[in-house]
């Protein structure tokens, strides 16, 4: 067991570029390391939150308020930080989270074109200063990646959304893994998926040797 | 049908106050002056806000943490002003509303000790510059309350709270209508019924006249 100050990962990334599958090969690569973790996801990760997750995703007839699913994704994570993320942290776990705030910059934000200092605001009153230690975004071709997803199944109600919407959310997250590049690394998704986690390994590698120094 | 600018009035109070018993005889009071109106109730008054009202008061085993109580009360807010209250009022109907925005500052500013700063924020992401024009505030001891709304059945996750909780939340409620008495009219709730509606006839003629002037 190696001891490192326990660190916070998000994996990011539109419809379909491989977050669930490479969150597998992340969480191998942490029990190689010999470091405790937990893995979870957003929104999501309590079955609170969960639920919330339900109202969220599933296609329903009401139009939903662009503030109410901005509320609604802010209180799951609220719920899924004082229940699973702050205390495994305070246990001195890693945490490896499929999705974050950044989703939230990206599909709220960028997709439906809400403010963002709207969201900051919420960001701020829900996290206070936690934000994570490393993000890795997987980056691919919008149609690429929609097409990877729409083999999974019956669309959610996030991804009935048209073209515009996901070249949006894909321009906020490339906009924002450039303006703080010290957090985030971009991972091109596009590549074969052995090539993709070489790529997340060598990403994982720097960072943990960066801690180090 | 008397032409005057739509108004939008709420009831307040703690549990077992007749607030819901009330609605009735102020919905029979809005017809008998040709108003039209649309009756309507917080957490819910559309399907997905009344979803989010089951996640809100149904007891649990998981620990709800105060930040996700809170967004989720405004997720539902968000909902029930966009799909309900702002149409309404835009078609220039009244609107009569079984608590609102005060009791999120009486249950989760005086019930749980939460910081009125976040509260009012929300509010201003949520409301904007819409706020209640008339708050009927019934006001009862925290005993008599808890002892008619126990008759109802299996109390819910509220409900269950303590007696410090409901004095707080009490003592909230008072302090806001002492703070703003315009738009507050208190009510003695513990009176038998009729006089109970005798109080709230004569503060919604008061009210009517006063807009007229
Ligand atoms: N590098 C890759 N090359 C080809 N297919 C991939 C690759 N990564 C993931 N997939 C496939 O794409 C689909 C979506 O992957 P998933 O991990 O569910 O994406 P996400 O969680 O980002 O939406 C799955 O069928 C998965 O097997
Ligand atoms: N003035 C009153 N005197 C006696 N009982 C009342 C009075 N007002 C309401 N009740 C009864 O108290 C209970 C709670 O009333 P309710 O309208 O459901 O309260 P609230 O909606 O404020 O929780 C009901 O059984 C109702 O019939
Ligand atoms: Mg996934
Ligand atoms: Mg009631």
């Amino acid at each position: 067991m190696r001891a490192l100050k326990p660190q916070f990962i998000t994996v990011e990334g539109g419809e379909g570029v491989g977050k669930t599958t490479n969150i597998a090969f992340i969480r191998k690569w942490l029990e190689q390391q010999g470091l405790d973790y937990v893995a979870t996801r957003e929104p999501g990760g309590t079955p609170l939150a969960e639920e919330i997750r339900g109202l969220l995703v599933n296609p329903r007839e009401e139009v939903v308020d662009e503030n109410t699913e901005l509320l609604l994704m802010f209180a799951a994570r609220a719920q899924h930080l004082s229940q699973v993320i702050r205390p495994a942290m305070n246990a001195g776990k890693w945490v490896l989270c499929d999705r974050f705030t950044d989703a939230t910059y990206a599909y709220q934000g960028g997709g439906r074109g809400m403010a963002v200092e709207k969201i900051a605001q919420l960001e701020t009153l829900v996290q206070g200063s936690l934000r994570p230690d490393l993000t890795l975004l997987l980056d691919i071709g919008v149609e690429q990646g929609m097409a990877r997803a729409s083999e999974r199944g019956a669309p959610d109600r996030f991804e009935q959304e048209k073209l515009a919407f996901f070249h949006a959310v894909r321009d906020c997250y490339l906009a924002r893994a450039a303006a703080e590049p010290r957090r985030y690394r971009i991972i091109d998704a596009s590549q074969p998926l052995s090539q993709v986690q070489s790529a997340i390994g060598e990403a994982l590698e720097a960072f943990v040797d960066a801690i180090h120094d």
